[in-house]
């Protein structure tokens, strides 16, 4: 480590002071913060930016991506655009006995990290985090075609509020390693002198961090522990999903660069690519020299890594069978349209769209006067089609099917109940060969529970016909208590009934979203606001972010001795 | 819950207000801090504190301790006084059976004691403090007679230091509650008006927790996770070891009273007392309901818990191989003298004490000239002798063995190498039946990393003979790597050699204590600045206490809604 790594990470943390302060600010009061424009529009980011962006993307189909990474081998190329647009690139190959020396060089690089101390780290992440901004269009295109998501939600989620995400966590890290002072003199008062001592503490990290990434956010979910783990002075190494393997590739080339221009070494942040048989998180998760797990996907794989890499922290975020509890309302056009957008935004492939909505089979009360259970189904059907009713439009809202097994998922739920609104295939105008789906609606009696409490992955909610608000409530405690949510609403007129579903809430550790009638869906999280997921129900063990989330991806190591 | 209950638990909070700014505040700085008087003597307890808590100790001995545990099942006494002296205390016994029941019961008043608030939970455990301190000479007793400490030490190191470090934990917690704001406005610009929401942010508890006590400080080691549970809103199941039960029994008496009066469930906090063979821990620890687990003790137990007890946090003290390096010194007589007190207090058996002191085949330089390793061995095994001539003085030092097999390991220690101070057994003026031992000094090889890398749990010491401090360096790293250690000391002129070491050191996880010749001993950690374990090696997967000791024990819940 040479003395010009103080100089220009300081500089680093310098020009990225404000956001960095901002970001501070924001998660001590949860109000509103954004430190990356959402906006695509040529107003903010230029009038050549979307372009360049998508020449960047463009560039990258059929070629080797130009990363390095220790004990690979060979190459591996295995991602497909739900849009049907042949992306082939290669990417070096992780196998199973290039796991020894990929953990030695992730390995190597920690003392010189440590090193660098705590405003170092955080001048390095921030610059990586500057450097990813500036490829936000590109970054965008290889989430549009990895996750199927629409390009506008793939500019947000899998570009701009990643970024939020990842400055969210790296903001909780530096507060967190900030608690302890880095030196102290210890004065006790004794007859005579008293006696005194000088004590250093240093924030090491835990050693090697191992990233899992999802299919449908590979940004938007990595990034939080990827950076949350990196600015404590721990190594990471990536492992993307092998269908969405292009944003991740693009944000370790940027971390290594990064790293290398500070004079640390690049191998801080490797890619571990691997072929789609290969099963390579299990073997790597289970390395001794892996401290620090970040998982998104599936339950099983998720519970599995809680139950046997207990040599590390595993955060998991699984899966989850969101709910929505409707009472009554003032708004019912407004609560259709809003419920509307939730189930057809990315085709309902969020981990937080809503599967459950609990009607009482008596129907509700509404401004509109009383609407039959069959009429508050309807009037949701209605909104859905009215607002996926253009093609051109809907396309942009809905993305593309993520995977095969969506759609083998979806084509079996009719069975289920009663169809209240048919799943209808589009016709992409600019991708012909791109698999689009609109949500399917299916009513269902309450004693279904076998059905509506497991998740149904994609376009398809359930209608579920209760006795009341009350059987409502107790199913709603049920399902989440049983199976998890990560994330939960209520509409209703009554305080009381608010009342009882917050301690619903509560009680099983669900975050939940009251009357929203807005530009707000239950479905979407502000970083720096909201929480996503709360670590207190099964469909998640940890949140982005909160202490919880950074504390523990470091130790505070101290010495003494007399002053 | 009554109104009443947040009357009481404000004026708790204001009347101890003061004592808990001064743990903020020090845990901020990490300076010198204590709110509970070391000293027993009459000038600062009063004239008729020791005799009313002595008396208050006795009446406890064959008696039935006044305890209700939901689903005990008749009583078990199963303390055995290191002293001789017989207790004979009974206390309700859990058996497996009783569980269900038990497990009910705390789980009860949690809903309430979520209500109660963070300010509201913090008021109440200050208050038990508060009334633990009132009855501290009476614990010094009860902790003297399980664990074998002399008097003294049972009173500052199981009452006025546990006290502090239980106060630490609940600053912590505090702190660490307060990052989230109760409520928050969230203002997005948008086009027109912006969109508001008001959010709100509860803090719940993970569910029950469990705290798995030990015999040598049945206290110190049991209320920091006793307490941070607690107060971040859980409940709270303590299984003493059956042969510590006393001083935990008077703890959750204790809490059990302030709860009750305060309005909650006292099952928030029970006594799971078990006969020694009954395994209560193991079905314990694997419930589903418990979400926490506090643990001091062998290596093997808590290996079992990280491994098995995977549906909760686990928070392990384990087994460790403590290490000095003896490099060179300006003060050889103070080196000896400082660890020759680290060696007899409590006959060696804290989790603290120095196992291994690597010195050079060749000696080393001290301020006297040069010291051959023998003479290194003779100037500490002097110390002790001079520092336990006296029987009278040395019990109070001593204390007892706290167990049988303690006193077995000692009788097959000097087999290992050549002795170079023997273990005296010494038979106490007050307590004839007491077991006391002086340390035992056991000179090696270096070769024989067998016995040295392992704990050997007790009055015993090895005087480890290196090839130099190169290789005195090199074993520091592997026995300490491999095997985890609480404390690491180093004594050195040489600012090379003390950079190395404090290099070393924060590589395997470590705390270093450097040329400690006053007061302070590096077996000994002060609440508030130094911390205890730094969950960075195998001894102790958490430290007491910091961040991530206190911020995965209860979860953030939110809801929101348009304002």
């Amino acid at each position: 480590m040479d003395c010009n790594i103080t100089v220009m990470t300081t500089d680093w943390l310098a020009s990225h002071r404000e956001r960095l302060d901002g970001a501070l600010t924001a998660i001590r009061s949860r109000g509103y913060y954004s430190a990356f424009p959402e906006s695509p529009s040529p107003r903010v980011y230029g009038e050549t930016a979307a372009e360049d962006g998508k020449a960047a993307f463009e560039a990258h189909r059929g070629t080797t991506f130009a990363l390095e990474t220790p004990g690979a081998s060979g190459t591996v190329s295995s991602e497909e655009s739900p849009y049907g647009v042949p992306l082939d690139v290669q990417y070096p190959r992780t196998v199973e006995n290039g796991l020894d020396e990929l953990l030695a060089a992730a390995q190597k690089g920690l003392t010189d990290w440590r090193k660098g101390g705590i405003e170092g780290r955080v001048g390095v992440t921030l610059e990586i985090l500057d450097r990813l901004h500036k490829r936000v269009f590109e970054l965008a295109g290889a989430v549009q075609h990895t996750s199927g998501q629409a390009f506008v939600m793939a500019f947000q989620a899998g570009g701009a509020h990643a970024l939020d995400r990842a400055l969210e966590a790296i903001a909780y890290a530096y507060e967190e390693m900030s608690r302890y002072p880095a030196t102290a003199i210890w004065e006790k008062p004794a007859k005579g002198d008293p006696i005194r001592l000088e004590k250093n503490f240093t924030v090491t990290g835990r050693g090697v961090a191992l990233v899992i990434g999802c299919n449908t956010f590979p940004t938007w979910n990595s990034w939080p522990g990827l950076f949350a783990s990196l600015v404590t002075g721990n190594a990471v190494i990536v492992k993307p999903h092998p269908l969405a393997v292009l944003p991740l590739a693009i944000t370790v080339e940027v971390a290594r660069e990064v790293l290398a221009e500070a004079g640390y070494d690049p191998n801080l942040v490797t890619l571990a690519a691997e072929h789609p048989g290969d099963g390579l998180a299990k073997p790597l998760a289970l390395r001794p020299e892996v401290k620090l797990i970040d998982f998104t996907g599936g339950t099983e794989f998720g519970d599995w890594l809680e139950q046997n890499a207990t040599q590390a922290e595993v955060f998991t975020e699984k899966a989850g069978v969101n709910a929505v509890i409707i009472d009554s309302t003032d708004s019912f056009k407004a609560l259709c349209n809003n419920l509307a957008f939730t189930l057809s935004l990315y085709s309902g492939q969020m981990c937080t769209t809503t599967q459950n909505l609990f009607v009482p089979a008596d129907g509700i009360e509404t401004d509109e006067g009383h609407k039959t259970f069959d009429e508050v189904g309807a009037g949701i059907a209605n909104s859905i089609s009215k607002l996926l009713g253009d093609d051109a439009r809907a396309v942009e809202l809905l993305g593309g099917i993520v995977n095969q097994a969506v759609v083998n998922r979806l084509e079996l739920a009719p069975e289920y109940g009663d169809v209240v609104l048919e799943s209808r295939a589009i016709t992409h105008p600019a991708y012909a060969d791109a698999v689009v789906r609109t949500p399917l609606l299916v009513a269902l009696d309450a004693k279904n529970e076998d059905v509506f409490s497991r998740e149904c992955f994609g376009p398809v909610s359930f209608l579920v016909r209760t006795s009341g608000t009350a059987e409502s409530i107790a199913l709603f405690r049920q399902t989440v208590g049983d199976g998890g949510a990560m994330t939960a609403g209520v509409y209703s007129t009554d305080p009381a009934v608010l009342d009882e579903v917050r301690e619903a809430a509560l009680d099983v550790g669900v975050a939940l979203s009251e009357n929203l009638t807005g530009q707000v869906f239950v479905n979407q999280s502000a970083a720096f606001s909201d929480f996503h997921g709360t670590g207190a129900n099964p469909a998640a063990n940890a949140t982005y972010t909160d202490g919880a989330y950074v504390a523990s991806r470091f130790r505070v190591i101290q010495s003494r001795r007399h002053a």
